[in-house]
């Protein structure tokens, strides 16, 4: 239970963050992607050592594929994670008003590969530097899976959106930075993303289970 | 009586940048959050070890709340850095000359409600990896708290000056940045804030005491 | 295997996000160097454990030379990098449209000399963080070696282009943003820094063989 | 010796990296604080373990107040290190071609209370983060001390230049970015910052020695 309590916190900072800052008129401009990355660094850092600080259904998809996540928990994290992303949603546009929103015009293909490359990528460094042996007891897994995300909204953010998570992608939508109708963009490909970043850590950890 | 130094040095630099980064004509531009949360986390960093690094009265009472302050010294921590930030809200307009001021504009509840939310994300991340067993012995600390300041500037800091600590409040109002009628809404959203991350703490991590 | 599979992902990341943030339009106009020094680092922090975490061809000679590499993996390190980067290459275009390339003017010898010291740094920092066993066991050396390539992009970016890595320069090559003829300088000017670095890096760590 | 070669390569790349990005057309636009911050952090991973890496005379002379220099090495740490400003000084003018620099206008009592400030916070960062025996082992002090840079740059650059380290000052003088007639405010300044966080370093760390 108090595993879904802290990941229905750090997904709501995560959504609200972005809201604040994406939503028009943003409050950090291009700075944005930093000011999301570090919001996630920190929510890891905070919850990272009572449920893992996933914040991402895509994330808890990866991490049970490499068998590090309890099934029973898979729904009940996915659903935290939705309802903070939802809450936060529901919060941001009281909090500055009611905001003009002009949705991001997404192109189909190019979104599904940039969600699928980036959400790999998240993966594949969250199953590296929070759930493998090798890299067991280190400093840096909130500010190595916090600036993976900066680092892929500053570069196809554009193109995206840069969500790389489900519940952030519902956050999109409850914002309506993103269209509804293009929601199964967003979680196609960052099953894709993290379904091959899982089987990717089995091929190249053979040793760690 | 060295614990209280400590305080008052890293609160006067973190109010010091502050009013050089923010008080028109900032000298950071849309960049302050960064240099305002790189103090706090420098700072951290420096006086940790000594007098726990808090800087901000709403993390010491959650620190106090959590069991991990001594009673003793909250009023001497609370005066060491309201003494630092009015101490840096003098001397800022003798370097920059006097500068023009024009006071936010903050609106009432809005304000509120941020300074409560990102006090909770604050004193959240503070006790989880400042004074958690689990987390014992990082190297992460004073980053994951100096960037909570930073992504919670970027996100409220159109709406309430993002202050997320009443020294810092006091601070703006010294400064003319705030008006001093507002200074009741940082101390009540912070208060709110910090004792709900206290009792977060205690509700998730039940065998740390 | 898993090791060159590794390092293809992470060169391939590498370029990938130089260049849907520097091809014309840029997708984080001055802030490309952190997205870029942000990428490197998680995926060093990421694969690090595995492949040692290169992603650049002057790295793997400069840790060949400092004798940490095997000289059996050194050509297949490097056509891993390539191979990634091409594959980057290729792919940007098809993401962004097709971008209105402005190759780089590359003055020769302020070229040669930028990438020679920068390359030069870079391979400085990795023996020293990534191999020295007076730092072994530090959390830092995924941070401290993306943010030479931050620091050297914003330093010498505008003179040589930044790449401080040969892969990357045939993956600048690749999506046309410098000339094909400037590769030379490329080559030539990090196989120095390269070099130097070992040879400083012996001498100043007489006891670490 | 070899102390003194890393000494030299440090300093030479934080002076060089501070003339590529400020001297007019600055390179890094706005973020040249965080690009001079981030250099001065990698130097510090990497020759850390081999010189200390102070990079910095004032820092020198505070860790040897402390007792952690040998007196010995002071003075050749000192030549060590304003070698490097002077070489990088006389090197970007060559990368850059020769640039059209206006000298700073400063403001001698602002300026040299501005160095004395955050020349003291550098060292009072250096004195905890890298000499204490509380903090021994932590893998922060770079990150610490180069965003105490990276602070201070965006709270007084635009008042003192933002040095906090006389051979950068050596170095600002040789690319003309401040006049030579202004040497000794920063001299000053920096003498005395580092003299006062020496004796808090020491007042506040009673037992280690």
């Amino acid at each position: 239970m108090r595993k879904y309590l802290v990941e229905f916190v750090g997904t709501f900072f995560l959504v609200f963050t972005i809201g604040m800052t994406v939503l028009n008129p943003g409050s950090a401009g291009p700075l944005a992607p930093l000011a999301i990355g570090s919001v996630l660094m920190v929510m890891i850092y905070a919850g990272g050592h009572i449920s893992g600080g996933h914040y991402n259904p895509a994330v808890t998809l990866g991490v049970f594929l490499r068998g590090k996540c309890p099934i029973i928990d898979v729904p009940f994290y996915w659903i935290a994670q939705c309802a903070g992303a939802v809450f936060a949603g529901v919060l941001v546009p009281l909090i500055k008003g009611a905001p003009d929103v002009k949705p991001l015009e997404i192109l189909k293909w190019q979104a599904l590969i940039a969600e699928a490359l980036f959400t790999f990528a998240l993966v594949w460094v969250v199953l590296n530097v929070a759930t493998s042996k090798d890299t067991a007891g280190n400093s840096n897994y909130g500010l190595a899976i916090g600036f993976t995300v900066t680092a892929g909204a500053f570069a196809v953010g554009s193109v995206s959106g840069g969500a790389f998570n489900p519940a952030v992608a519902v956050g999109l939508g409850t914002l309506r930075i993103a269209p509804w109708n293009t929601l199964w963009i967003y979680l196609a490909g960052e099953a894709v993303g993290a379904v091959i970043a899982a089987a990717l850590f089995r091929v190249t950890n053979p040793d760690d289970n």
